[in-house]
């Protein structure tokens, strides 16, 4: 399948139609137009039609889309059936939401193992993950082949894991310690997320309807 | 000021200004150029004068940006010179993480009290926070003005508290309950944050190299 050059706004919509798909389907809905698809996520049918166009054709003019089909479409086109080996670094509350939240299950990703600082876990298990001392980190991801390393750890460590993971040949890391890091150096793909940059974005809206 | 007929994806660009804006400002960094930023942020210069063009002129062609007064206009324009008045719903992993991120306080947000179901949490502080019951929310929210309710609660109670919520004329929504709200009949804001949205996105970037 030909993915170059799709914009990350784009892809960044695709989770949206998954989701949407998700209920549809499980409301035994079994047909989809891009009108009504629209509606219920509040875009452009047209709008619609040029995204899934960037991945090939998803439906036939005047059929609308096979709710099930498409669904499988961008969930393989979003890695969700692959088995992305992951680990969590930081099990502060973050962690724990993030594990309680099921969303590596349902995005592709095998979580394997977690590490923190604190030396009174190691040993134990989260819903299942065993608990490693972070000082362990570099020799767990010599030893093996880790696709995603999810990053929890408290913002003035961050660069450093950070380093630490990207040379080891983790892929891929997903960063919640509040700190951008960057791996320059290595082609390491970086997923920075700011809990911060949600809320400012509402403060704008609410802002503007006091002024009004 | 004018701020209408922004783009969402122009307002989704500010919190990124604003967090390399700060880190300019605390590194004693006094000028920036739109070369200089659009470098630090990896956008075209053209793109930041555009994004910043649709609040009004900022700098001057040639002489760059004064760090400090396109910070606080920027942060004006977002909100965190406000006091938007926050109540927290559910006081779990989530809950938790985002008080002690501290991100309330960085966004203008005063969190007031916290909810929730487990009646052993009522009575206590959380970062000096009360929490209460679940069941003293509305005639908390009826009582008190509140601005902002931060949805954390369970999956299956969402839409419920949302309409509560809602019907008690608080003007907005931050959903972390992994289920989109609606408030189609109230004029109530909704951001609804999904975990898997963004490890979805990096998954498409996983998924897209294992193929190459």
């Amino acid at each position: 399948m030909k993915k170059l050059k799709v914009s990350i706004n784009v892809v960044r919509r695709l989770p949206r139609y998954l989701r949407k798909l998700d209920e549809l389907n499980e409301a035994g809905v079994g047909r989809v137009s891009s009108t009504e698809l629209g509606q219920l996520l509040a875009l452009t049918p047209s709008q619609i039609r040029q995204d899934f166009s960037c991945f090939g054709e998803f439906g036939q003019q005047g059929y609308g889309y096979s709710v099930p089909v498409l669904r499988d479409r961008i969930a393989s086109i979003l890695g969700v059936d692959r088995r992305f080996l992951t680990v969590l670094v930081g099990v502060g509350n973050v962690g724990h939401a993030l594990m309680e939240s099921r969303c590596f299950e349902s995005c592709g990703c095998v979580l394997k193992a977690a590490f923190d600082e604190n030396p009174r876990l190691a040993g134990s298990k989260f819903y299942g993950v065993p608990v490693y001392h972070t000082e362990e980190l570099g020799e767990y991801l010599r030893e093996n082949c880790i696709d995603l390393a999810v990053l929890c750890a408290a913002k003035d460590k961050a660069q450093e894991m950070a380093d630490l993971i990207a040379a080891n040949k983790v892929g891929a890391i997903w960063n919640f310690s509040n700190a951008d890091v960057t791996e320059p150096e290595n082609e390491v793909l970086v997923e920075n997320v700011h809990f911060a940059d949600s809320l400012l974005t509402l403060g704008y809206f609410m802002a503007g309807r006091q002024e009004q």
